[in-house]
């Protein structure tokens, strides 16, 4: 029977259905829960999708009578009534999915010093009057001004708000003002001001809804970032921008489009109007940075990978369309370079990482993992091309962390068990579950330290790649199919591993420190959290410190975001960290390449 | 000896040469300035015209040698080359004269010191590689920066030009950069910068693309101000601009399409790309400067008529949509009051009348008449409400200065006569016309001092409405339809030189002057240049002063505006003038209403 090959995106999973079977089908095949509460009768309208590619049956009765206009031209289908005719690749938009994915907002959050950069004022002017006919400006720098320390600056989109609700309001109201003299918004008296604080990662944006007033983290939200659609990671993501300046700034505007969707969401749900919001930080990699800020992001995808720029730098919201009250700012902090971003120099904020006492080394693992190290007096950093071997790709049963996906794997009683996330029948592996499988495989004498299989278990299956481990048979699975954990799986974990020790080494060689220097491992992101530290020990992609040593952070760069948008000290600190920041170059290094072949063995060292 | 006549289109103006003249001969009978720098030698090749019908003598060398084939196919001929052989009729094209016509775009210029806000720096900066890997800022100020008085600073928007730029073109090319270090444009080595002017007036825009590196005007453009279409005079317009934000922004955004149009036509006439107009100066009354700039016009369609700021302000263009340079900004000159805008400044730096020795008065006549006393040491503005009457309407017989307008009405003979423009026949009168109509009137003794008709002519008709005079009576209209100057129409007159002369009388009296004391008396704007002065001092709208104290200058707002776009100097005049002016308020001027009503009467004062 032919069978069609149905591609899920943004969870980037591949069902393969027998023609004839729904878009529903492929779905559930594949583990993903599209909601469909009238059990794919077309009644509930719940299962929306996009069509990206490839083609489908004609618009059934129930899609003519429930798709309007704009859906049709969006590619919207119902996966309850689309039949794949060829090939397709579809987008799930989050809505349609029952269980969102596992967004990683949290930290561990403290509490930072307020010191906002934009502050509330109450005011009060003498209204206009045949005897005094000053202007609005004149009259508002005459009344305001001579409190601030610098000259009372205003753009004109602030400017006409002043215009019209002074007299609206009686010429009564709240001016918020940044530490620069600039006036960002006109409020009604009172209004709490706010801040929008978020993490663009490559995959997922994390988003905060702050008080500039007593610091609280007033609502906070996850989403996907919708760029994924142009390319899963930063190098497609590069390629696709390079493509003409229109493919950069649709970038942008699906970015900037979703983020305004988070900040709808998060005002609403706390009450609070735009001309509240005066002030934002928003963090992420060099690329997503360059993509949001809408630099030039050509030098990024070409040796030797040098960044627009790396200062921090201030951007009117209205510059790049993000929903602000008229006069607001973005706060982007500074990057380290190409692939040292601001999100790192965030995660060293959140963590304190870069001014501890005491040698201090700090990462986040990701396609590149980037690693600080500080020895007291000397900061140093790089970045390692560690791989998506960690984000369920390149792995044949591999997946992003969703529902379904196996996120633990250990040996109980002998045997090998493992858990997934939302206890659902499992569909695949994720970065967490890949790595925990890897350590058993090699605690129980299934793989030596090479990597390579020993079949010492009837689980061990010869293939002419070098053999696999059947991790789930099919009859067990969500989709009815073997989970396996190939030879080439273990090589990328070994590849990945290699890479992120590698990168640890080289900064501990450029301090003169050895390992067992360290006095504190922070590990930061969402699948640094998920791991299970005794197996990144044991396959020695950690090293053997005492367990006490290590910290696992959680979205430390999205707690830094919050902390830089209340506080001017950690902005300053922010940059004082690019000054004082050593970067360290892994591709030209004398000895990396050394260290990275000596660092593929799966030992504890 | 045989006579020849010749018409010169689209002036509308006839000459009678003798045979064997040529073109240029006619041109300057007829009063009319041809450019011909060379003095007619067939040097400057600037005096080009075009045959519309008729026989010239045949190509003289010059001309076979300076006429290209689109020429000849055109009819394009040297004026000073080309003689008669029959009545003829030429088209002069705007480009040939040296004044052009209706849409006044040109005062008295003179040469203005450059001191332009933006300057070139040709640069080439070390390319990155593995052994220097700063980023591109860094790059940019390392390289650039140690030669600047002030920190350098960019704008992404320009930032990424740079970044694709540079690498484009093998890391070498010109900077623009302003006077506070923030570059503007990326451009290939030497290209040439130039600026934008523009006199947003509320009927017309003249507009202006000017070198900043020599200071030559290189084209120039007028246009109607489509905002006519919402509303054709301030009041309308604002009241329109107040029924919500959406229309506010409408006309904003008619206007900068307007403007990009001609600045379009201007930069492909001249072969400019967009990244090399990088600065820019628009002036307009306080009302046309918010509506470009955003802000709100509420408060100047209601008493006490304030601006919404009357300092000078630097606009990003991306802001309001102007297509200059990415980084451009627009320079504003201040205003000093609701109804005395930036154009009255621009106007006072053009002609020097702020800083002239002597008593110096000047004036720009529209709806709102501005006023501007210099004393020497003081510095005194009003605006005083002439109404529309001179612009043509609440004339019963009254248009815009266009074809078929009367435009002079004079005594010949004992009997009055009329011309048009471009020597159409009649439709209606406009603001000279019916100057010179009223002061006809009142020196043949139809009308009293009070403007009551004398029933001394058959052509003065008795009305239930205080009697009209037959100005051309139908049958040798354009429409068939009498012209006639009414009892109102009068009255209209004695209203607007009312309001001007009280006006000036205000002024004097607030600076212990009389009329006598003025020593010069400059008449602005384009109904200011075509009015008749012996008229206007007749009717008393004008004191009766010698005539050679008189300057009538044209658009001199535009001229300034061209001047302080090379020219901080003159822009610093331009604050300066904000801080020393006075600004009367006639509407609570205890003296006004007394004046106002002694103005009244029609004589000569």
């Amino acid at each position: 029977m032919q069978k069609l090959i149905v591609d899920l995106q943004p969870v980037g999973r591949r069902a393969s259905i027998p023609a004839g079977e729904s878009l529903l089908s492929a779905a559930q095949a594949a583990g993903i829960n599209l909601i469909s509460i009238c059990g794919g009768n077309g009644l509930c309208l719940e299962c929306r999708v996009r069509l990206i590619n490839g083609k489908l049956s004609p618009l059934s009765l129930v899609e003519e009578a429930n798709l309007d206009e704009s859906d049709l031209e969006n590619g919207i289908r119902l996966a309850c009534q689309a039949i794949p005719l060829s090939d397709v690749k579809v987008d799930i938009p989050p809505e349609s999915l029952s269980a969102a994915q596992r967004l990683q907002v949290e930290g561990q959050e403290e509490v930072v010093e307020l010191e906002p950069q934009v502050l509330p004022r109450d005011l009060t002017f003498p209204p206009p009057s045949l005897a005094d006919l000053r202007d609005d400006l004149t009259r508002l720098r005459d009344t305001f001004g001579p409190s601030l320390d610098h000259h009372l600056s205003i753009d004109t989109q602030v400017m006409v708000q002043f215009s019209e609700q002074m007299r609206a309001w009686n010429w009564k109201g709240r001016l918020a003002i940044d530490q620069d003299g600039r006036v960002v918004s006109v409020l009604p008296d009172r209004e709490e001001l706010y801040g929008f604080a978020v993490d663009i990662g490559t995959t997922k944006l994390a988003a905060y809804l702050v008080s500039l007033e007593n610091g609280r983290i007033a609502g906070k939200q996850g989403a996907m970032n919708p760029q994924i659609a142009y390319g899963e990671d930063v190098v497609a993501r590069i390629a696709y921008a390079n493509q003409g300046v229109e493919h950069r700034r649709t970038l942008q505007t699906r970015l900037v489009d979703t983020l305004n969707g988070l900040l709808s969401d998060l005002r609403q749900a706390a009450g609070v109007s735009q001309a509240q919001v005066v002030d934002a930080a928003i963090v992420g990699n060099t690329a997503m940075h360059h993509l949001f800020a809408g630099l030039s992001v050509r030098q990024l995808g070409q040796a030797p990978y040098v960044a627009a720029l790396t200062e921090a730098i201030n951007l009117p919201a209205s510059q790049v369309g993000l929903d602000l009250a008229p006069g607001a700012r973005i706060y982007l902090p500074p990057n380290i370079a190409g692939y040292v971003g601001a999100d790192h120099v965030s995660m060293l904020i959140a963590t304190h990482a870069w001014e501890m006492p005491g040698v201090t080394l700090a990462l986040d693992i990701g396609t590149n993992t980037e690693i600080c190290l500080s020895t007291g007096s000397r900061l140093l950093s790089c970045s390692t091309a560690s791989g998506p071997a960690f984000e369920g790709a390149h792995i044949q049963a591999g997946m992003r962390a969703a529902p379904g996906a196996i996120e633990r794997v250990q040996t109980i009683e002998g045997s090998l068990q493992f858990s997934t996330i939302e206890n659902q029948l499992p569909v695949g592996v994720c970065g967490s579950g890949i790595l925990d499988a890897v350590a058993e495989l090699l605690a129980n004498g299934v793989i030596d330290s090479r990597g390579v299989f020993r079949y010492i278990s009837e689980r061990v299956i010869p293939t002419d790649r070098g053999g696999a481990f059947l991790l789930v048979p099919g009859e067990q699975t969500g989709h009815h199919t073997d989970i396996l954990v190939t030879r080439k799986d273990i090589n990328e974990i070994q590849l990945a591993k290699a890479a992120i020790r590698a990168g640890v080494e080289i900064l501990l060689i450029e301090a003169g420190l050895k390992a067992q220097d360290i006095e504190h491992f922070i590990v930061a992101g969402a699948f640094g959290t998920y791991l299970y530290l005794p197996n990144a020990v044991r396959i020695g992609m950690f090293p053997d410190l005492p367990h006490e040593r290590y910290h696992q952070v959680g979205n430390a760069a999205g707690i830094g975001a919050c902390q830089m948008l209340v506080s001017r000290r950690k902005r300053a600190m922010a940059s004082e960290i690019l000054k004082r920041m050593e970067y360290v170059e892994l591709t030209t290094h004398p000895k990396f390449s050394d260290t990275f072949v000596d660092m593929m063995a799966l030992k504890r060292n």
